[in-house]
């Protein structure tokens, strides 16, 4: 293509790639492993991108890993502009998904439109949890904060008093869904701590 | 395979897992975009692999995206145990090289053997930078922080006194090898930076 073009194209792209960059302020409510402090949506999307590579041989046949290790980089993003709304914490889920379909209108709208349409219907395929792509992608971003959780002992599992029962309800349900044997191994390791905090 | 050797392969997968949350400990020498704080190798892996995502037109037929993708997610993780060293720091590289074979055996070492070898393959495909995905990945790794110092106001550049001479030497040419027109566009707008503090 012509330079001029070619120059219109990454500085598009540019916009994009600094203005992400912002997903490293979003603090989530699970702790990083040493509970030193709040995890980060970049850092955890990192992290979960690494559970796909990793986890590769849990998810069904018609998964495509690449493609749940690109929907898992992206499918945070929209918290820029929305912020991150714990699982445990009690709001109103179509006003938040209300704001992220605008941060998504905003944020993907930065990339050439091409790019921008591919990306938001990525990310449009995770937040439907429908594709068994997604289904397994949604699986490990549920996942994660459980590990995290019992690696800092406790974590958001304490601030905001959570039981087994709804740990099942909330989480369990999805993992279970994309892949069924790791929340059943996962599961196991989290009853200790539920039956010594008496909430299991 | 039997539930029992299912939940051996899982226990060294979550090992693995659990070992490499501390790369978001690892603080690198550039900051985050607003200035605030230095950056992690865990956010910048995730932010490179954004780059490899909205960059993939700028690479060469040979390369395969996933790929540098996956390379890119696991490029850092030696630096759990062997640190990061700052580009524009003097130290010794064959010490440095050591000390990350030590990390990558413990480290890929903690998951299941099949795994194990596969990352560890992919980890010295990156550092031997000599295949079309390894050099598009390493062109990635090295203009990230230039975009992170530039968004800072200058960042690692200021902290080591660097000069456009040194940028040219130490991360141009590595740039140019694997992205050609993306190391001309990133020039150009780091141009007026090194200008204005009279040292380009």
């Amino acid at each position: 293509m012509p330079a001029a073009t070619g120059d219109r194209r990454l500085t598009a792209q540019f916009a994009f790639l600094d203005e992400v960059d912002r997903l490293k302020t979003i603090l989530r409510a699970s702790p990083i492993g040493d509970g030193s402090r709040r995890e980060n949506s970049a850092e955890h999307s990192w992290h979960i991108a690494i559970y796909a590579l990793v986890l590769a041989d849990q998810a069904g046949p018609q998964v495509r890993i690449d493609r749940v290790i690109r929907m898992l980089l992206l499918h945070d993003i929209v918290e820029i502009d929305a912020g991150d709304v714990p699982i445990h914490m009690a709001h109103d889920p179509a006003e938040q998904e209300a704001k992220e379909r605008v941060a998504a209108d905003r944020l993907f709208g930065l990339l050439p439109p091409d790019q921008g349409r591919n990306f938001r219907a990525l990310w449009e395929e995770f937040e439907a949890a429908e594709s068994p792509d997604a289904v397994f992608a949604k699986a490990l971003d549920r996942v994660q904060p459980i590990l995290q959780n019992l690696a800092a002992g406790g974590g958001s599992w304490t601030d905001y008093d959570v039981t087994l029962d709804q740990i099942d309800s909330r989480v369990g349900v999805k993992v279970e869904r994309g892949a069924p044997r790791l929340w059943n191994f996962v599961r196991a390791r989290i009853l200790p701590f539920f039956a010594a905090a008496g909430k299991g």
